[in-house]
């Protein structure tokens, strides 16, 4: 097939795919599109663990008969039983004749067993269609996959002039309306928000999401050595309807009582606090501050990817936060370079997005 | 004549007159083209101060005769007599029967009196085509006439996460070459460079412009209430071929032997020193820094676009300098918004730029 026609219908598989945003992990967001006489005859995603995967979906949805027909998926179909049974079998049962992939599996296990499934049936197969962009959609579940630790983002939003807040603390609001509005869809993407106790204690914070699409809240994570989670605070009173875990090196059963987990380890260690949290399929861990926490994460080389939201506006203050605290490097030569970065515009706002590695 | 055709030519004499930028001060950046049967037969620029206007340049590079044809100009032909004979004369001698302008002339002593001389000669005239462009390209001009003042501009470049420097004070390099190549054109565009008595001695700047292109330096200034500034500087030492401008409380003979010309103040007054300097034909200053010097422009209103450069690196440190220093605003209401603000890549890098007011 041509390939802009390949790259136009794996895109539409992606578009698909990213319609699970959420609701998969830490499964794959996987998109699929069946092709038959040149046109689109069924289209399917994977939208929510534990429910059909996006092949099946698409073969689901087919307004003809998919025999002799050639499809589009984001990911190697599997060939090994799970929640669901293997899709590679019921593509060769359903007749496609043709699929192309953006991504092979990159669990070592399974990788091309899906492809050696669906060749040895005779049916051709074709990989490595914007896969690159396959890596982008699918950085969690690349990540959480081979490492078995939360891919980790840290976001932040700050004036042109570095800033998290005035000297006195005003934040509200930095960004605008449709940058915040964001915010809440990676929320959303992540399985879990991370802060620091002092944001907590600062801002109340929330930290859910609230949008008018359909939503899934994340577990709440706050890295509070001491235990100073005051109980009167939103996390706290809402525990039992959206999950609020509390790291901490002390214990106390009156927060287990509200609702509250507490993961207590002797002393914070975020190295060990990943494999505890990949162990309990947190997958992804979305950190929004303060700058101590931030610090903390970056200097333990635990960040994965940023999301640095600037607005055009100066407020000045040489005493005023700026969004990464702690100690520094000391040399421009230390300093962590972001690769495959990325600009968006929020109107006047900015998203740069980019990769750590 | 078609909307689309006159964009176009008003880009192209455009495109021509900033290729002056840097040579022209206090004047504004004129292009001009002349069209005849669909065809240029003639492009202008005024190339620098005392030189021919752009639209005598372009009759003077027509390449057939120009009476019966249409000229763009970017900014009103003059009809006073100045350095240079009036344009609008020149045009009506050679028989230039259209002309389409972009900006009419700031200066309400002679605003519209080009287009009253063209018109009573029987010249149609029109105006105000891509005018929002001209008001970019001559951001300088326009305020210089009508406030007798320098536009400023502050420039700073910045990690992802807000910072000038390490704590250690390391800023080599923050930004790419491809950024740092470009503050060279900034610098040649602007009259004056303007930074604190501190960005000398710890950096020794140069605060001249190193480019391949033909460029000229602007005059340096230093804000140096004490009069601090070491002798054996770069910007002292090479006082006499580039002007170095010392603003300070006191008076000391021995700088001024080197070259030095000092404007001595009673107490540093930025906004009094505004009034000076544009009596002194600076029709622009380029701030580079540091953040000390940044907030103290601010805070007395006296910026009129920023500069900032966006590298995507961390460096964190909580006692980094950030770009804007001072005290800084207590709440978000009072923040400093940019307006008409623009993005450009230099490769990773981002340059966002805005205006106040």
């Amino acid at each position: 097939m041509d390939l802009k026609l390949q790259t136009k219908y794996m895109k539409q598989a992606f578009n698909l795919a990213i319609k699970g945003e959420g609701f998969v992990n830490p499964n794959p967001l996987v998109g699929a599109v069946i092709i038959k006489d040149g046109k689109v005859i069924g289209k399917g995603y994977h939208k929510a663990f534990g429910q059909v995967h996006a092949e099946v979906d698409a073969i689901n949805h087919a307004t003809e008969d998919v025999a002799g027909a050639t499809m589009f998926v984001t990911l190697e179909p599997c060939s090994h039983h799970g929640k669901q049974p293997p899709c590679a079998f019921k593509l060769i049962e359903k007749g496609i004749k043709e699929v192309y992939i953006a991504n092979l599996d990159p669990n070592p296990l399974v990788y091309k067993q899906g492809v050696k499934v669906l060749e040895d049936a005779g049916i051709k197969v074709h990989y490595g269609i914007l896969d690159d962009l396959g890596l982008k959609v699918n950085d969690i579940f690349f990540h959480y996959i081979t490492t078995k630790r939360p891919f980790v983002a840290m976001k932040y939003a700050m004036t042109l002039d570095g800033k998290l807040a005035t000297k006195d603390f005003d934040s509200k609001w930095i960004t605008n309306k449709k940058s915040r509005k964001y915010v809440h869809d990676l929320r959303n993407k992540y399985s879990a928000i991370l802060v620091g106790v002092n944001t907590i204690i600062k801002d109340d914070a929330k930290l859910d999401v609230r949008r008018s699409k359909k939503s899934k809240n994340p577990v709440r994570i706050i890295l509070d050595p001491k235990l100073q989670t005051p109980k009167s605070t939103y996390v706290v009173k809402t525990a039992k309807t959206q999950p609020t875990w509390i790291v901490s090196e002390t214990y106390d059963q009156s927060y287990v009582d509200l609702g509250v987990k507490i993961i207590q380890m002797p002393t914070i260690d975020l190295d060990k606090l990943m494999t505890i949290l990949g162990e309990a399929k947190i997958d992804s861990i979305f950190i929004e501050g303060g700058a101590y926490t931030h610090a903390s994460f970056l200097e333990a080389n635990l960040v994965n990817k940023v999301y640095a939201f600037i607005a055009p506006k100066i407020i000045g203050g040489k005493n005023a936060l700026t969004p990464i605290g702690g100690e520094g490097v000391s040399l421009m030569k230390d300093a962590h370079v972001l690769k495959d970065v990325t600009y968006t515009q929020f109107d006047e706002d900015i998203l740069i997005e980019g990769y750590f590695k």
